[in-house]
């Protein structure tokens, strides 16, 4: 597993090189990695959203170039440059169209700027599918010829990758799995889209807090009180930390998320049946390091044995992915060094 | 709109040629069509499933040849034969594993022994996606870069093309999503496949009359009763008829099973964003040739509009599928002429 705490050495690695720059609403990870998708250079920049797409960009390359040195290279030696960026977007246009997490910056051509300001060829994502492209390339999913990414954090994002091809949709909207209706009737839960019933609006973080305050609220049993009390915020990580200690209501609320999400795998399985699914995100519960992340996981395979087809729930692995935060970078690296080879 | 009633002279016709095999539980379809997808032959046989796989192959391959020799050609002019087979299937390995309307043909290496039974190289398909390749190449979805196809019929089959590319899936399972789980409650409706909640739960021509059959035994008002006790069956084409008369119970039903198509349609919509898609099969109200039938798709289009992202709702035409019970065989033919362009 790659990190930026292992940077790799020049004489370590294989060239070309490609940097991927992973952009976000506070800050953009630049890392320059080796045909084997190693880092020898990494660095962040904050966005500065605020200071409008042309300065953010400006930074973004300056941040590039940066890199580049701190590498130990030029730019004549990076053969591409990926960009993933949160959405919407035009993926062919190479533009942000409405960005949520990036006021103001509408409707810019993000990738052709960024070009230009580091005068390099660049390459241009969904940071969700980057981020599936980096785990297919070099995390969780390097074994397997396709792969969906469940990222769980405040929503739902979902990248799909089969062969090398990303499912981004012919209007870049591929790969919203976090918005599958999963729940038809009219009352169902309402989604941050403004729309109901659909994934993210049971098994984000979003939806983990609100069923978390409903229970609250309806009067439950539970060592949440306390926390509450001490003036802690309802957060994911405070729901894990009592699961932790045996609080049965905290446990409940992990579990039915895993159930929930559960649904929505089953989904990805009787549409896509990629090689592999991984689950990443900041609300894994600990992932593969705790006892509680893996009780989680194991509650999704369960759902997903009770709900697929047999063969599909017997085949098809369900893990957690590996890269972290990286696998934006590396995966738009990634993404880099796919349309590098298709033309070389 | 290529139907067997338009088949085409060997002088109008542009090589290369291919032949389509349409494998169903009681026919088998064959055609022959020229590089532009128009039929020059076409012939059926009974598929005779109770005599075997090796005899019904070997029927197959006798109807290709049959079909070559109607067209006025010979052998060596066939570039490839494609084949379309009912599931479960191992694509990659041109295996029958068990189909389910096919007895008794598990685990036949069917690809190879027609090759071996018509003399030609043969490429391998799923029923469903076959359908969808071959409105992908003629039908409906002759102008998009990719599609999905739902099959309304005693379940609902579906295919989805991006590209050139069938989602076969890494099990021959891709694009089942006739059993995306719609309704997560414990008690939403049986499918067919014995799980609940699925699509094909709702919207299937098995699930018309299970509705139907639950509002009649309530005591509905409806002259579905008057032809019944004619001694009529109770089928999604008698529903039709009383529907077009102005039968508020009908149209109730099958105003439903659009509502919950559409549903399965933003699934897709929020998962593959496709350039179109499309509706066939044999329940589709009359399709545009009927009243019922636009005012079903309308439908469709209302739930989607309601409920999709409003980009996705505004840019992605559904349409009925055009080719109807030529689909299939079309399809086979234009997967072999994708994998023989792959390899010249």
């Amino acid at each position: 597993m790659p990190t930026t705490d292992t940077l790799i050495s020049l004489e370590q690695a294989r060239g070309p090189f490609f940097v991927g720059v992973d952009l976000g609403g506070t800050n953009i990870k630049v890392g320059l990695v080796d045909d084997l998708g190693r880092p020898l250079a990494f660095r962040t920049t904050p966005t500065r959203a605020e200071e409008g797409a042309e300065a953010g960009t400006e930074r973004m390359g300056r941040a590039v170039l940066k890199a580049i040195e701190q590498a130990g290279l030029t730019p004549e030696r990076i053969a591409r440059v990926g960009l993933g960026s949160p959405g919407t977007m035009d993926i062919p246009a190479g533009r942000l169209v409405a960005p949520v997490n990036l006021k103001g910056w509408d409707d810019f051509p993000l990738r052709d700027r960024l070009a230009h300001h580091c005068g390099l060829p660049v390459s241009f994502a969904n940071d969700a599918a980057a981020a599936a492209f980096g785990e297919f390339w070099i995390g969780s999913g390097r074994d397997y010829h396709s792969l969906v990414l469940f990222t769980l954090g405040t929503g739902i994002g979902s990248g799909i990758i089969i062969g090398e091809l990303s499912i981004d949709g012919e209007n870049s909207h591929g790969a919203e799995c976090g918005h599958m209706i999963i729940d038809m009737e009219e009352n169902a839960r309402l989604c941050g889209c403004g729309r109901r019933g659909h994934l993210e609006a049971y098994a984000s973080a979003t939806a983990v807090i609100k069923r978390a305050e409903e229970l609250l609220a309806d009067g439950c049993e539970t060592s949440l009180h306390a926390r509450l009390e001490q003036g802690e915020r309802l957060t994911p990580k405070l729901i894990a930390e009592e699961a932790e200690r045996n609080d049965e209501l905290s446990m409940e609320i992990v579990m039915d998320t895993a159930r929930f999400l559960g649904i929505g795998v089953v989904n990805l399985l009787h549409t896509i049946d990629p090689g592999v699914v991984l689950l990443g995100g900041a609300m894994t519960f600990g992932g593969n390091g705790s006892e509680l992340g893996r009780r989680f996981l194991a509650r999704v395979r369960e759902e997903v044995h009770r709900r697929a087809f047999q063969l599909l729930a017997e085949r098809t692995p369900i893990e957690f992915a590996e890269l972290g935060g990286d696998a934006g970078y590396i995966g738009a690296a990634g993404i880099a060094r796919r349309d590098y080879l298709a033309h070389v």
